[in-house]
């Protein structure tokens, strides 16, 4: 139970795509994709997220606090301010934290009556 | 078939969720999620688990030995002392060793008729 | 949004299978193998993969571009030049970039009815 | 289509398991653990795999040759010198090289009729 702040400050998720649609009860069988967020130190941690997308300019920063000692789950279905995240677009992710965070990717897929699941650590940026 | 401790003696998983239900018998297709810990070392491996949440205080440790040249799938799902990990809430968890150890995350969730399985190796802290 | 280029120059990816049959509407549900590339930096990226297999030389370079700050999600199922990558062939990769970027691994294998999902990030080679 | 040896020397995978039943059509819809092995370089790579259990001594080394730029996918379930990997059982792995190679682990389960798949890379050991 250290209060260490682990991690980098800096991770990136080149893989992104909100299948556009589901099947079963929402909102946990929805198909999503969830960036999870660890700051295990004694700060908040103030995180900025940018989407990159294959044909416009990067759209963000998303504001994001991850409080001290705790985890959040984040949804990029829900992310709406500048803009919400499209559906059925590729796009790929940047997470910057002012403090050290650790990042995991995660979807699933529920399109089909049976889910896709997929999971990979973001892949960290050395300080 | 070497001796030496391989690995490192802190990892993190940001991504945790144990599906509230499950199809098919148990236990082997129970919903659940494991920590794949190997301690490929001579010494046994004195391991210290937390649980992080998104609203409260992390709780641990959860005290685990994984013996010289052993692996132990750990199930969070087995977890009790001090306390059972929650279903159908997101956790994430921070795994501490008293000698360096190589850790793998997955879950299986078989909430729907066909299982879903993800994995990813956890993210080692450098020494 | 930071125009720094991110990541490595060299990734290698070991896992490649390209499924023989895919059930559901082309392209979506199509089984396919991709590579996510994220170029952050101000420069395009001119990338180049090489294919591996299990009893014949390498095939390729494979020239893509990634522009700058775009991210580009690449079927292997689409390369064509210098030769289509075979379906149902074990195959491996390396790809290489001339700026830094962030590759992540990705199958879809909808041979049956529910889709299968796998991702991982590619292994970076150090600078 | 560089012949330098890229990757490591030794890798790490915690996780290890066959399962023990399969639906579909044999072998690829089998269910089987497989350690994806790329070489790069320009000389074969004599590779030792050993499996750990978790509540007996490791066995091995099971040996492998990968050749000269290429690239071998080798199924645990097919492993049988010194003695065949058990179905059912949780294990781990450690693959050694004698040149530096990138390993990456998948599993396909197909116990249900709609199969599931996992992957990530293995763990790299620092020179």
């Amino acid at each position: 139970m250290t209060p260490e702040a682990l991690g980098s400050r800096r991770w990136v998720i080149p893989e992104g795509y909100i299948p556009p649609g589901s099947t079963g009860p929402a909102p946990q069988m929805s198909s999503h994709e969830t960036a999870c967020l660890l700051n295990t130190g004694d700060a908040d941690a103030h995180v900025e997220i940018t989407i990159y997308f294959a044909d416009r300019e990067p759209v963000g920063p998303y504001a994001l606090t991850v409080p001290a000692r705790r985890t959040l789950h984040q949804r990029f279905n829900d992310l709406i301010d500048p803009e919400p995240v499209p559906h059925d677009t590729d796009y790929a992710s940047v997470i910057s934290s002012d403090v050290p965070i650790v990042v995991q990717h995660t979807r699933l897929d529920s399109r089909q009556a049976e889910l896709g699941l997929l999971t990979t650590m973001a892949h960290p940026i050395p300080e």
